[in-house]
């Protein structure tokens, strides 16, 4: 999307071949792009979250390996690869199924073709992940278009929690490209961004977005978006999902169950951004099957920002001797999902509805 | 309650005679005691939030009336001061009740008797406001002691949200207040603190209560409620109030409404610790009628806390051009709360249990 004006991805080879990222840490307040050389620094750049967002950190393990098979194409440097990316962040499953593709795709080619063969597969990687969330988003701009029509010249109001934006992504996002869609469409939109606490990556990162590609928006805190429906202020919600189950229960990040609860409460639509890959087939019951990561309680005790000096620093909220709890997510279950806007068009959250827009998804992960 | 060991209270005279109060606005960083000497000095007091909480509110305008009356008891010395007070804070509803009523005390008296008189007076308003939240105590304290016959051995997790502890009071707080009494009782309780974005007072205040009196507990942030109750990890909700309709309908800090709604959806107790005087009798329907403030959102792009360095500090978390919305209150239906905690008993959320509990102040309301 735009930067005050000029495209970007979030991850691009140059006009040298160098692959560029924008290092996220610095967000809001700085655009930082750096080079990524090494499969060193790639690691880095997965494990110390200057690039996030789970197809995002896909696409830059994809990367790493195409410019470590540059470097040295060997069956064993591949082997070490996978090994090394993938432990950066061995939870993220797209991180896994980027490090599988490219070993899938690489290691029946001998060395000396497997430098071009990874560069083409990353690229394409990267490519597939633009389309499925360009389509996302043309599907996700009929449902606003349709409450556009409902209100005839005022902007049709959207909450969304968390960042399941371009950044997350390589370009569109999933719950943004919707949004950037209905813009481009010369649809009135306006954004309300929830701040997402403990790690602000809505304030941080959603807002910074809507900023600079120019989409109306007004930062909340995560405690108002249920007074905003209530009155009437919000037309429909959208937000991303960091993994779905086959039933449709949404695991995503920390306080989205508390904004379906409101919008059910309200008759305000909801509707999650699924990319078809965060689909989890093995599992029913997001609430009882779903593992939810604890984080670090300094997460909670501290926020980091830009103080007056212009420095980023944390600053600390609670006394000396209080410790938090930090769930990282939660889960909403089916039934407060008004729709799945997926990339093949907009499908129920339910298990039928599910099956009969993936068979081939479905019926592959049963193998 | 107790400061790491030593009692105190929000207010009080000390051995001379002299006011003092806590500035909490260095809360949790730092317990700062000052005197109050003149008018001027508790009116910055109320304006600039050394004091806050409407009971503490309306108790420290009581004994800025007092220290005047001994400086000038003139009629128009009172006159005056009403006014000087009232408006620091025109909408706190305390103040003007405690406002009024040291006037309807020492207009009808002679000038020189006023000062014993104003200070018998806001003495007594500080003592009625602990009795009123020590009776709401006893009362929450058996709600507490049926869910901890429930598990033995085991604590009663009890979430709150903002702060309508003893901080805002003049001692034991309204919604703490069962907490602090279940504790004394040697119930076993941990208190999930809400940390109340913007302005955090759970993270500054009720973990400060909680972390000086030797309460357990857990800050988290506000969207991990919903997630907590989802997994059995909450016993009971109690919340304060700013302001409950004669239907039950409870306005409270911006996200109150959002804890209800999780706590209905599974399950949870939802209980509101209101003193008799917050109860709007004129007002039915809470989300239509009770307009909800709008504060300034620089309280949302920024953060106050303690950096590195030791220095308090307000730090920026969103972008330079992104600009919030910050509603300061929510409205909780009626339908979403178990039970009203008052000074009298337990009384249902209803425009008739309401009207058997309180049936004195019903009628002098219609007046």
């Amino acid at each position: 999307m735009k930067i005050n004006g000029t495209p970007y991805r979030t991850i691009w080879q140059d006009a040298d071949g160098v692959v560029q990222v924008i290092d996220q840490r610095w967000l809001p307040h700085e655009l930082r792009i750096v080079p990524l050389c090494t499969r060193a620094e790639f690691a880095t750049a997965i494990r110390d979250m200057w690039v996030r967002g789970a197809p995002l950190i896909g696409a830059t393990a994809a990367w790493g390996v195409a410019v470590q098979m540059a470097d040295d194409p060997s069956d064993a440097s591949l082997a070490e690869t996978w090994e090394v990316l993938h432990e950066t962040r061995p939870t993220a499953i797209n991180l896994r199924w980027a490090l599988d593709e490219m070993r899938r795709t690489l290691a029946p080619l001998p060395p000396g073709d497997r430098a071009n063969a990874a560069a083409a597969r990353a690229a394409a990687i990267c490519d597939e992940d633009v389309e499925i969330n360009r389509r996302i988003g043309l599907h996700g701009l009929e449902v606003i278009r349709a409450i556009a029509a409902t209100k005839p010249g005022r902007p049709v109001n959207i909450l969304t929690h968390c960042n399941a934006g371009w950044l997350a992504t390589v370009d569109w996002g999933t719950a943004t490209s919707p949004i950037y869609h209905a813009d481009a469409a010369g649809i009135p939109v306006h954004v309300f961004v929830d701040e997402t606490r403990p790690r602000n990556q809505g304030a941080q990162l959603t807002a910074w977005e809507m900023n600079s590609h120019g989409i109306p928006h007004s930062l909340i805190v995560d405690n108002a978006g249920g007074h905003l429906m209530q009155h009437g202020e919000v037309d429909m919600v959208i937000v991303g999902t960091d993994r779905t189950t086959a039933r449709g229960d949404v695991c995503n990040k920390i306080g989205t169950y508390l904004k379906a609860l409101a919008a059910q409460a309200n008759g305000v639509p909801f509707y999650v951004a699924l990319p078809s890959p965060t689909i989890d087939w093995r599992v029913q019951d997001g609430v009882r099957e779903i593992p939810i990561e604890e984080r670090s309680g300094a997460e909670v005790t501290t926020v980091q920002g830009r103080a007056p000096d212009g420095r980023i620093v944390a600053v600390q909220i609670s006394p000396d001797g209080t410790t938090a709890r930090n769930p990282a997510f939660d889960v909403t279950p089916a039934g407060l999902v008004t729709g799945l806007l997926t990339e093949r068009g907009l499908c129920p959250a339910t298990a039928d509805g599910m099956a009969a827009m993936f068979p081939d998804l479905k019926a592959a992960a049963a193998d």
